[in-house]
């Protein structure tokens, strides 16, 4: 239940408070040549304390390769890794030893396995999402053309209005909060400030585009492209969403606006199919968006429940986000590589 | 690639233009005593022709069950079962042999597999889900207590405004669109019926609330209960968009809204999460909502293009529905009593 | 439970005693022009009633195929099938209600599932092999080159002596043990008849070989080509033991006998390795030996018990086979052609 | 498809010169107290340099655990471990650098992936079962009562005679050779020495009984226990066959000498069953056996072919086994025990 993939397979171990988190990529064909800075970079965009919106708790992040590289090409073998952990603060969280914080896995954990593995939260951290970024970012090497862009097209109720196709995308890295448009990133830097200021979190969604995907990627029936996305995607801490194309908008449609009319070539006039039809790639940009909660852990007291059913009062503590848009863009981008990674392979047992 | 779940698997076959559709239902456990009728009659919710605003094509959809079972009983074998197909009109689709329909899996099919496979557009068909409608209607029963009700929450622009908590799901059966209130229900048909004497079709959206779900269902990281439930939900046909508790609401909220407060027997007074925390069940409803695109086969004129990339006008033909909601609540039900009966017995593994 | 393979997947379902067995073929690429008599063919050769040696229930085992198909060629859709159960002799099993047959899964079966299945034997009964054969048939043509010839090896203490290499593999269907040499089958055959008046049975091998294998298939750790060849072979009703190119019989031998010396095409000159070194093909022939325990039910008075835990006695009746192997030859080439297809396809993914 | 497994799995990953190798065991369930010291003594049972009959190499291999655990404690999270590798003597590997070694996977891993990993042999050292002991030496702990012993019954053609029922399994661990009669084991070991003189190697056999296993484990069809264990056994370097209860043997037996004759509380007269009928444990000891070719590496001149396809002479150097099956022992139990804790998990599923 810890492995993502069916054929680019991501296996995943770890907790905050432990040692190492770490995984094993496994599936990945023999011969792609690795950037290791690149798949660094990815980490450095998810690390903590990266901008002043985001925590300030401190790790590296840095990954260790431990097998299945020959001079830096892969080899057809297990690629294991491990990303050591450096910021241990294990008394962050004694305060929690009885309590449930609201809106956290602590009750359904503790009820599901009869155990608190309290720091850190075992594996319902978003530390394990350092080890999916290493995963996408090998996934993404593999998928050389194939590009994949995400940025935060929302932050409570500042929305980035415009299309995606108006946006320059070399714009996502330039500011904090990851949206390329410099006025609505602004105004969402100071919204997070207002926000944290208040000890308080606030949500928002992330939008991701993939382009230059190839025609016939994905399964008809079970393993619909957009279905695997959804999956992914939802798989992500505080994920409370997923639509692609026209998306919950499409449902308010009539079918002669709907409609996708074909060009000559097979592209499609307009694209509120989303890349994706019947399941399957059709050469389209491939774009969906995803919705974030606020964060649980609010600086506030707040009433909650002991271990013993008491009512207790609480209150944040430690080093948390305010709003986890910004550093779950890479998330989202490795996420998103993992399933096409998958689906490139699969396809190549489609046909005689 | 045609099989669903990981310990209560459904694996299909079937195209709607061949003898029959089936599919073999397999890790169900032995002494489940089956109803029938039970299964029948969801499959005769799912059924086309049963009223004025669905597809006028007429199938009897009845179910055989061709092992797996002694004296009504699961003897813990595979069932296979056998749905036939009675209403093979393959010329309804002879028009379309050297056209790709605008906004369906023609063209994606054809690139993907290099052949076409046109009668009833091949598994893409939603005959498919009559398969899904027979194991989740044995799923249900498998999971006894567990309640799932899904209903039309929206068609077009007209919403359910009532928060489900309201409801008389009772009521859900009594209208042919499947909203359990009657005024707003009665609108919805009156708009479906002004789409289809248009030539035209109309999106919707499904509301699905599970009741009486035990705590600790889901897994902490790639197998949370509400990954799986989207993906079975972006499996079924023209979906666009999946969204639990709070939703993409949920991403414009700040913490200290959206924390959902313990009462001292840990249910909630709130429930933003959706009966999900950290991926795992808390006890409380389940609550998810899906969005259906409009129908792409519409009765106007429509420029696409043909298989040698000529620009071509064609025209639906055939009978189609003009909406899917009203057909898809039996469907949403299947595909989430599936995914629930999946993580009943993936929870028998998860202590000593 | 009731899948076999990852890539090249079958499922089946069903029990002697119902309406018909039948499975489901899925990742069967598309393009494959099916020959279906060969398909029908290979059935012919396993089912019973062929022969004086063999058992004398008569079933036509006529396979139907329900879906995946373009005018004989596969779609890439999931390929469902159905063989009709003819001859139901429920009252053949009757007498064994209560009792738990001496090394038969009744006793197994009942403890775990907790009920009796009684007629046939419920999925433990060989008749499930017809469904292997399919599967197999299909993987054959699948697999084109690859040649795949099994053949009885011994019955009882008579043993064909002569190397494989020597046969003459057109003479296996020239008999009705299926021993390509003459001389010896016809010893079988008289020990079969004479086992079979005795109200006994015996025991026996099939060897099975396999050409033109290209180099490259199977995985290096826990997918051996082997490992799942034996697996395969497991599976077969009444198998005791696997072994393959030196077997048992390298156990006893010094490394300096048993390497295999190259040619300088990559060739050996020995071939102890029996095609496979490290888990992966290295396109020498292919060979192993599969054991089969005699039949249980014998036509003589036995003790057994009763569902009580009773002493009673007990005497087999019904038509059964005397000897497994001739049947079994046709069982053991379908399992290793899907094995194969399995690899062919998963192999595609192995390299850049 | 470096998953072993599928409830209870194991994924590894590491090859013998890198930095580390490793595994995670996913599928533990939560609350089982692991005894560390005995998982590192099975280890030790493995590891090279332990007597003058096995290689000299020196490893300590260390086990390492990085997650999963809570004061020892499983909490039901993916077990992250890793084994450093102390002894990288890739030199002892450069003169192999461009030829293919006899009956070694050096020639078909260079045709699978197009590229030599050669230090050490990459996947195929036997290095990676010393992941295997630990994920067996967890499963070990899970399984409690269940008793799985393992010893080396031949070597060579020095046979151990006796029946296993008649053998003291606390003297298995009394000599170096694991052959738990004094007389025998002498003997071997007198074998072993004589054929390392010669720059020689020798085959072998290992025995495995498995004791207390309850009634009910493995699935009828595909999944059969002996199947696994089959499988389980393949996938160990150098095994070349598989045989459990009568074995091949059985294969010359008839019906009436090899049925098991029921005790009215199911236990059985005889077990040439060897503990399992119809693919499911009956409660009776579970036995089998396997074969060991010997180790290719031999200290003598052989000609081989170099990746020019040249024929060229080399030797053996470096430090190996002069037969692998005293360290087979652990390893066969190790995998028996994994397969028996997947079964035990799965069968939590089979009944309501």
């Amino acid at each position: 239940m810890n492995t993502f993939g069916k054929f680019f397979r991501l296996t995943t171990f770890g907790e905050s408070h432990g040692k190492a988190i770490g995984g094993i990529i496994d599936g990945c064909p023999a011969g792609l040549k690795l950037d290791f800075d690149q798949i660094q970079s990815e980490l450095d965009r998810r690390k903590p304390g990266q901008s002043k919106i985001v925590t300030q708790r401190k790790e590296s992040d840095t990954v260790q390769f431990l097998s299945g590289l020959l001079e830096g090409t892969t080899t057809g073998a297990p690629i294991g890794f491990m990303i050591p952990n450096e910021n241990q603060h294990s008394k962050d969280y004694e305060h929690l030893k009885d309590v449930f914080r609201p809106s956290h896995a602590d009750f359904t954990y503790y009820k599901k396995y009869g155990l608190r593995d309290v720091s850190g939260g075992g594996r319902s951290s978003a530390r394990e999402t350092a080890n999916w970024v290493v995963g996408g970012a090998v996934a993404k090497q593999f998928l050389k053309n194939i590009e994949i862009n995400a940025f935060v097209s929302s932050v409570g109720d500042l929305f980035l209005e415009k299309p995606y196709q108006s946006l320059d995308f070399s714009k996502i890295e330039s500011n904090i909060v990851r949206c390329p448009d410099d006025e609505t990133a602004e105004k969402m830097i100071q919204k997070i400030q207002e926000v944290r200021k208040a000890g308080d979190t606030i949500g928002g969604t992330v939008t991701c585009v993939i382009r230059n995907v190839p025609v016939g990627l994905g399964e008809p029936v079970f393993d619909k492209l957009h279905s695997e996305l959804g999956r992914a995607m939802l798989s992500i801490n505080a994920v409370k969403g997923f639509e692609y194309g026209s998306g919950f908008c499409g449902a308010k449609m009539r079918g002669s606006e709907h409609n996708d009319i074909f060009n000559p070539d097979g592209s499609t006039k307009t694209n509120l199919s989303g890349g994706i039809q019947g399941g399957i790639s059709n050469g389209m940009d491939i774009y969906f968006r995803v919705a974030f909660k606020p964060v649980s852990t609010i600086m506030q007291k707040q009433q909650t429940i002991n271990t013993k059913g008491e009512s207790v009062e609480m209150q944040g503590r430690g080093r948390h986000d305010p709003c986890v848009v910004p550093r779950a863009v890479p998330i989202v981008e490795a996420m998103a590589a993992m399933v096409l990674a998958d689906f490139v392979l699969m396809d190549r047992i489609s046909r005689m």
